[in-house]
């Protein structure tokens, strides 16, 4: 597909300054790209860059220099970077219907424009919205749904009951509603609390490979719209995640524990049960969260405490050890200023 | 299914106070039962929600306020709820036998009112007891075995010649019996050491989602019985776990280290390898255990030492800064008073 | 299997002390092994066992004291018993064809002798090597390719265009080229990049059970020749893995991150993306990486620096409650040492 400057503009919402009938066909980084592509500049650092690409056209912020370059100035270029990426590179979703070998339950309500591809199995009472995609190895036990357009991956495995909302993704490996960790000791060992709850996902929510979102205990856990969940994350029975929250990898969240909007969570983060964390919180990777945390704040630190606190705590402490001689030697001359001045009464 | 509290009563080994005859049908929380449930009093905390809760009655410990209620007293109400959740909601087992679309090998020997999904395969020499549910892809490789009413999720792979015990449960994703880590430096890269162990896994054993449990090099890694390992676990190859134990998600335990009995590790905890845990050990969530640990001792942080002391160090460090600000104020304070008095002299 | 000790000295380039014609079936642990085996002395701290065991003959390193036993003398006993494990335990591979219910699309391209089990997945466009393995519920997208007497365990998922090389191994479970965790804000929610890069993993590459390895943005996420990588590790998009590196389970690197050759990383690390990591480089087990590290070095700690002044401050770390109150009353003293100086005048 082939692209003036002038369309682009038009469809970005920008203002082409240079040549408004150059074509492109395709995008590239500031570093890669070639003639007959198109890029960004979304990191001011980077500003230099336009000076030296052999892109066509780059996006660009409003207000940066242009060295010559045919440009579409516009407010957020990443977000143009996304939608280009879109239309060029997406190709259009064509249906498969049902292919040889998967398996779908007779009583399964399909919607139309289903893809299920071979080894995918969908089981009793499961339903499927329009343009649902279900890639080979992938598992809807019982009465499990799912929304228009959204796209299941390779081997992975949804649970009975529960519900995924539209335009979701849900990549590789991941599993959706393994029962929760609950148990009751017995005196002797561990009784199993049958987890009878469900998993619900709403709209537009993707799902990172490998990512484990176990049953309520009883009720929902439940990952509100918008939110995009990373790779080998943990989802523990009965969270409430809201809406537009960004999970990074391999965190932990135990269970019932709620997330407001728009939190930011960053990788190998662990947070402990039963809190909770206000809208628009962020937490540093490899944070252990023990108590909940108001809204708008930015923790760190294990156990977690303000992240600029954090900071500061956190260099300091390779100057533990030096900070220990120096207290010591301090303590051995006070005594000896203490012994003289007594001396000297 | 309707049981009377008298019915219940007896099943449970508890007391009834109020009315004997009323009947109940499911279970609720404190919080959000309706009439015809029961709930249960498990943390005194929440003591008061007896008196404003809707369900038709209530177990409580020996002893607690009923507020009028009709309430079964018994010494453990939260083991009375897993035996009530289970009574209730969990459906009797109905053997589906080998379905269309699975693979089993001819040479596999099948225990009776198995249930085998279509895309399960079962290899060469593959054991299974009586009433074993493989669901859809479940791939047990060359003579894996496996006990009699274990249920295997989705999409989990065992290994060759691994054996799972009994009433195990293995969730999805999880992968049972993959090769150790281990690897032998030729001076150039790295000479892969053929991992010609196996994993046991005892009767009882819960096994979270993509939990990952690696083949012993040579010999065996061992889980022993009633243990429960959460989600996306790592144990290493000839590690040992003891009965009972609980591993909370996210952790990771390297190479022959040995868990005794009764221990729990919380989540996302590490622990070294060749390494011994003792009986009743507890560990911290988010952990790094370098150094065995003996029996009944509680242990956190990275590197950890004593929980108790642990707790006072980590409320320590965010005023490491102020620390730091005043040793430097001292030392100079110190100098200046060593000076005066040399100067007194 | 049978070998004397002469055959096997001149297989492994050793020297034999004792009966060379002594012959051997198999491998065992100086603790375990039974007449009939060989074993090995890899660890100087068991030396005495070589007086005890009960094994045939033990590959020991020169100068070992051989206790009147059979011995092969030679320099790396650990490669000796990786050889002997290969040489005794490994079967020869017998290629199995495309065996019935597994989906090949017609336009793949198989090499000789492949083995593709039930359930297994190719997909259109694929193109795989000679003696190529994919066990039951391998799943390999549109276009990805895999080199010759690679191995795909049961249940990996391989997506569009990603390629793999000779000789690789991929653990059951793992998920190579999902889409990279890309998202430009667009003020209410998150806009998903589209990922349309793809993953190349080269020869000689062990890849562990439920790793996840994402596609790159643009361009290439790259493991090179000869890498080690453990379980439920995470390989953000864009990453570059040197050779031979050895990555422990449960890591997580994050985008764009470069690693060097010969690259050792504990297990549970964490690496912010964008930085570069030196040659030789060794990160001890649950360091948190914020920032790159120049070849050679070794560093630890949460955030990670030099691995010897780490030891210090962690091993200080536990008497941060003792330092504080020396602190306080330090500073009280010093206040009273300066009031009686003042006094004094």
């Amino acid at each position: 597909m082939e692209k003036s400057l002038k369309e682009l503009a038009a469809l970005l919402g920008g203002k082409v300054i240079g040549d408004e009938s150059a074509v492109v066909s395709s995008l590239g980084t500031l570093d890669e790209a070639t003639e007959g592509q198109i890029t960004f500049l979304a990191n001011p650092k980077y500003a230099g860059k336009v000076a030296t690409t052999r892109a066509t056209a780059v996006v660009v912020p409003p207000g940066a220099e242009r060295y010559g370059r045919n440009v579409i100035e516009l407010k957020n270029p990443y977000l143009a970077f996304a939608k280009l990426l879109t239309l060029f590179h997406v190709k259009p979703y064509v249906p498969k219907g049902v292919m040889d070998g998967a398996f779908v339950a007779e009583s399964a309500i399909l919607g139309e424009g289903v893809s299920i591809y071979p080894g995918a199995y969908v089981g009793d009472g499961v339903k499927l919205g329009n343009r649902v995609v279900l890639h080979p190895g992938v598992v809807l036990y019982e009465g499990a749904e799912v929304g228009d357009d959204t796209v299941i991956n390779a081997n992975v495995t949804v649970r009975e009951g529960c519900r995924i909302g539209s335009r979701a993704i849900i990549h590789s490996g991941a599993v959706i509603g393994s029962d929760g960790f609950g148990y009751a000791p017995d005196g002797k060992g561990y009784q199993k609390i049958p987890q009878i709850g469900i998993v619900v996902i709403e709209d537009d929510v993707e799902i990172g490979s490998c990512t484990t979102i176990d049953r309520a205990a009883l009720g929902l856990t439940l990952i509100r719209r918008g939110t995009k969940i990373d790779n080998l994350v943990q989802i523990a029975h009965n969270c409430v995640i809201g809406e537009n929250c960004m999970i990074v990898s391999q965190t932990g969240i135990s269970g019932s524990t709620k997330l407001g909007e728009h939190v930011t969570i960053g990788g190998q983060v662990g947070i402990v049960g039963h809190l909770e964390i206000g809208d628009n919180v962020m937490v540093g990777a490899k944070s252990g969260v023990h108590n909940s945390i108001s809204a708008g704040q930015i923790f760190s630190g294990y156990p977690a405490f303000p992240h600029k606190e954090w900071l500061r705590a956190a260099s300091t402490f390779p100057k533990l050890p030096e900070m220990r001689k120096i207290l010591n030697s301090l303590e051995k001359k006070v005594q000896e200023l203490e012994a003289k001045l007594e001396a000297a009464k």
